[in-house]
């Protein structure tokens, strides 16, 4: 097969650079534009880009000469890990001029014709585009936080319903983006407080294990409170979740529907999403964030709560599946339904 | 007016040495015996302490030969930082022989006949000691989280009543003493799990918002659940609390009754007990652990919750109000009552 | 006597916020002018500031209306944090117009007539000067690693002679300023260059070293290497320092030159300058660099070295003795010798 | 080829761990037995192993029973990762019953007998052996910074002489085995003093680059003097190195040796030894501990030292190339000599 070309919105901050490692060796896609703002366009992306992967920049990335923002474009794919601040009016850019946006920025995903999906949970959500196939239209991600939490909660969702959920996150630092938080204001430190993510997480959640019903999506009824925290971690959000579920059940039914929860036939969807600690002192970032390649979340320290039934701990890779894996996995999941081209 | 000799048992451990420190120039104390386990004792302490507390070990304390733990001593009032392992036999060994202990070990905080104390809280628990004086007791201070808990909680709960307390937390690494956490386990990491943690919280909460009633106390009736984390963080434990209150309130309401809750006419009770933030995103373990000298708290971030009525950020020092700070304030409530002589 | 009025050119920034909480209560000293760049000017410092320090502003200081740099000020001496991009051409526009400016900025540090000064170390060097009294003029401290190393060398160089000096940094984030260092950079890591910092402590130390002579300084003749690194400490810079004498001596007469070596009769000089600590495990960032309320410096783990003669660990407050402290005490010596009106 | 059966003494350590890691897929050997100390022995090394790698562990391993030292084992070639304190005795008992002991432990590496061995730079230091195939023996690969420093060094000292070396040394905890350094010892701190370390440092790397004579190794004639700190770095030791050549010759003689040091042809032996960084703010411990697998080391940052001829920094991995892997590649270089048998 050949490889399907595609450009990158946002290439040189930190999602962008995982992007381009995740896509360096991928079976379907080849990275052919990098798009950033105007200072860096024109130059070498090697000769601008501060590279904070562990991995080195793939070579033929590092000669790639860097377009700008709203430049014409031949990738009919384009993936964006833009800025808040600027991701609205460039996507929509684009999206008129037919390109299909595969999107980490948050701006659209609660625009009721956008699909937010994770494609083990709510891929049928790409129903909102109709079959399209002429015109260009948005595909987003959900936020890192709300990624760990849906999949962990989705398979509960789907077997006994959730009436109640109450998350508490313990935030990784390269989940603000580089340079993003000062290491001032948090060696040695906790700041109990991150802009605007207690509203997106209690809002996106909804929309994701919401319901395609004539041509837009019916939120799910859950109540959901969350409390955000960022702590020293480099990579790994932490989540403390307390929850209620509709049907009254059982540890060993919550722990074997967490296992029976499978990957899709996709390069980046691991095949055992979940994996379940018996051990009490996990998961933790240190020694767990990587499990499934990034792409898989850990879950452990489950024990009955007295306010809500249940608390556990959920832990995810914020950049990866929570970021950049996220995009390329909903990329590979319009491909596979035929709606690339 | 004479100060009042006391022993310090376990005086070598990281509690010990704060109250060391603490105790250094007190108005009211001075340490005259120091208490150790049976491989330290006969040496001068200043030979065998592993000091970790930033100001010098004061002169006079260096000096001190080490007595071992069951040899007989001079001062009727001792404080006990003993580990749990050996704290319940050696506290009791000396009760019998007419010591009045305070005790910041965890081993007889839920005895019925045991007050456990916050001078601030429920000084009035000292009933419980019928106006003893001639023989031996034990009066015990909250586990540290506990402490921080209580609180900011105490002036909510004796104006308008609580019915459900979620408390998240993320406990310092002081808080398991020296050695303690292996730094491999904590550098850029998260624990979620502390061994037996949430359960002392959910519990000892209850007695001391209780009520002295027939010689015992009534505990109080509120649903307490903790989720407990350490973090890599030195000093001070951060919680996320949401809680439901019986009587339904506005947020200025909550916040006055914090800045209402005033401190004892006590050494070390702070003036202002409680600081409260208008700014989201404080407390700070770095910025504000030390406030009122470490014997006040602070609390910040008060917002409405979806599923308990409000959630808020809570901050205290854990081996100062937390431990060595709150046996000495005991200490000083006891002297004020005329109970230690 | 009645304080002398100060102004604080740059005083929103991390070195202007130390300044000011130093002069909270400074016994010659009060602040009465608040200068920051032109987005501040013309608000009340507190809501402007994004105060780091863990004490609170002072009171006073919270209401005062910032000005703009170039504005015309009342206070005849001025302290000055300013960031080097703009700290030569502000200073020099205040000392055209008589001012005093006493400048933590490196640009005019190794300017011939301006006074480079640890009054401690080279008090006398104010000869530069001329006893000047009618005009403005500048007297600056040396960067952050120069001061801590120069009081650790100066009583080594005064009584035996100093021939070579090779120090290897281990330097606090709080260096940088903020937000400074990103916490990506720095959390679990080692960052093995600082920009200019190698050349400066080379240089610096030289002039500070040096001997007055028909008004200009004549730098020592030392041959000085640094090699500097950030680790991920807070405060505090950690040097290890090895160094060849021109005498020949014993370990001992070093620690007794270390000992022998005694502060000024002015309000911030310490008693005891430095602390010399027999245990090789001192000193530490955590433990020490609040010595002498931050103006002392702690040495320890003197060796001898088999390529030059001895080896050690000298640590200091780098925003204290390094920057604000050094400034006041710069201050308070002008003030001493009668420069001040 | 039919793997070779080893056997690991210390196996649930630090060391141990990283060395079944490493073994799991190994090409040429297949872990069959396991031992440790008498409190593990006889279950099944997962139930008793606090793991501490990402990786998990091999499930052949996790059900192994552990044997206790002193044990009669079946495997002629015995990995040591022994704690000091009971590897001389454990490991000479095995080499008395004509086991192949590769050691990790420091015990006998300066023993005249012994080979200290890098392949890579000293592997004809076997000839000590005298093609040794009947008897049980020792090989033993140097201390953590050893292999970092002279792995850097060794194309410089055969290319130009080396006369002086001067290393600094920033240390991962790591390198202090689990539970090791204490989090209160080390978060937000540097502890300028490993024990021994400086020492072992000078002596073992003069072996290393000896010359086999007579039966016997004669030491390079090189003054070394190191310094040694421990930072907050989970895995990577940094040095700063300063050092003089016999033969003057200018930078990019230096970079050409070092870019020119090749790889052998074993297994763990990566093909590029060496990466050198223009980057003067490189290598860095987050971006670079794994450059070849972990096997291989990074240097930057050279420039002129006005004391030693130049300066830089160089960075490893110590628990792979400064550990388990340097055994690994041992027993590799054993085999290529066809000594194992």
């Amino acid at each position: 097969m050949k490889k399907i070309a595609v450009g990158i919105l946002g290439a040189t901050g930190t999602v962008g650079q995982k992007l381009i490692t995740l896509l360096a060796d991928h079976p379907w896609f080849t990275v052919e534009e990098v798009v950033a703002s105007e200072k860096s366009a024109g130059k070498p992306y090697g000769s601008v880009v501060a590279w904070r992967e562990t991995q080195e920049i793939p070579k033929k990335i590092k000669q790639l000469e860097i377009k700008k923002v709203f430049d014409s474009l031949a990738s009919k794919l384009l993936f964006s890990s833009l800025d808040a601040t600027v991701a609205a009016a460039v996507e929509s850019h684009y999206v008129e001029r037919g390109h299909i946006v595969i999107s980490n920025a948050q701006s659209h995903r609660l625009h009721s014709q956008v699909p937010l999906v994770i494609p083990e949970v709510n891929g049928t959500h790409l129903q909102l585009l109709h079959g399209e196939r002429s015109r260009g239209f948005i595909i987003t991600n959900p936020n890192c936080v709300v990624m760990v939490l849906a999949l962990a909660l989705y398979p509960l969702f789907k077997n006994f319903g959730l009436e109640k959920v109450m998350v508490h996150t313990m935030q990784a630092v390269s989940g603000a983006g580089y340079p993003g938080v000062a290491s001032m204001d948090i060696l040695g430190n906790v700041i109990p407080h991150i802009d605007g993510e207690e509203e997106k997480i209690s809002r996106e959640i909804l929309k994701l294990f919401g319901t395609y019903c004539d041509r837009k999506i019916d939120f799910a009824a859950i109540k959901v409170s969350a409390l955000c925290n960022r702590v020293p971690v480099f990579h790994g959000h932490t989540l403390n979740v307390a929850f209620t579920t509709v049907e009254k059940i059982d540890s060993e039914a919550l722990v074997a529907a967490w296992k029976n929860f499978k990957g899709l036939d996709l390069p980046s969807s691991p095949s055992n999403i979940i994996r379940y600690f018996d051990d009490c002192h996990r998961p933790q970032p240190r020694l767990d964030v990587n499990f499934g390649n990034g792409m898989g979340i850990t879950i452990g320290n489950l024990r009955p709560c007295s306010i809500l039934d249940w608390k556990c701990t959920i832990l995810g890779h914020n950049t990866v599946r929570g970021a950049a894996g996220a995009a390329v996995l909903n990329a590979e999941h319009l491909v596979a339904n035929g709606l690339h081209t």
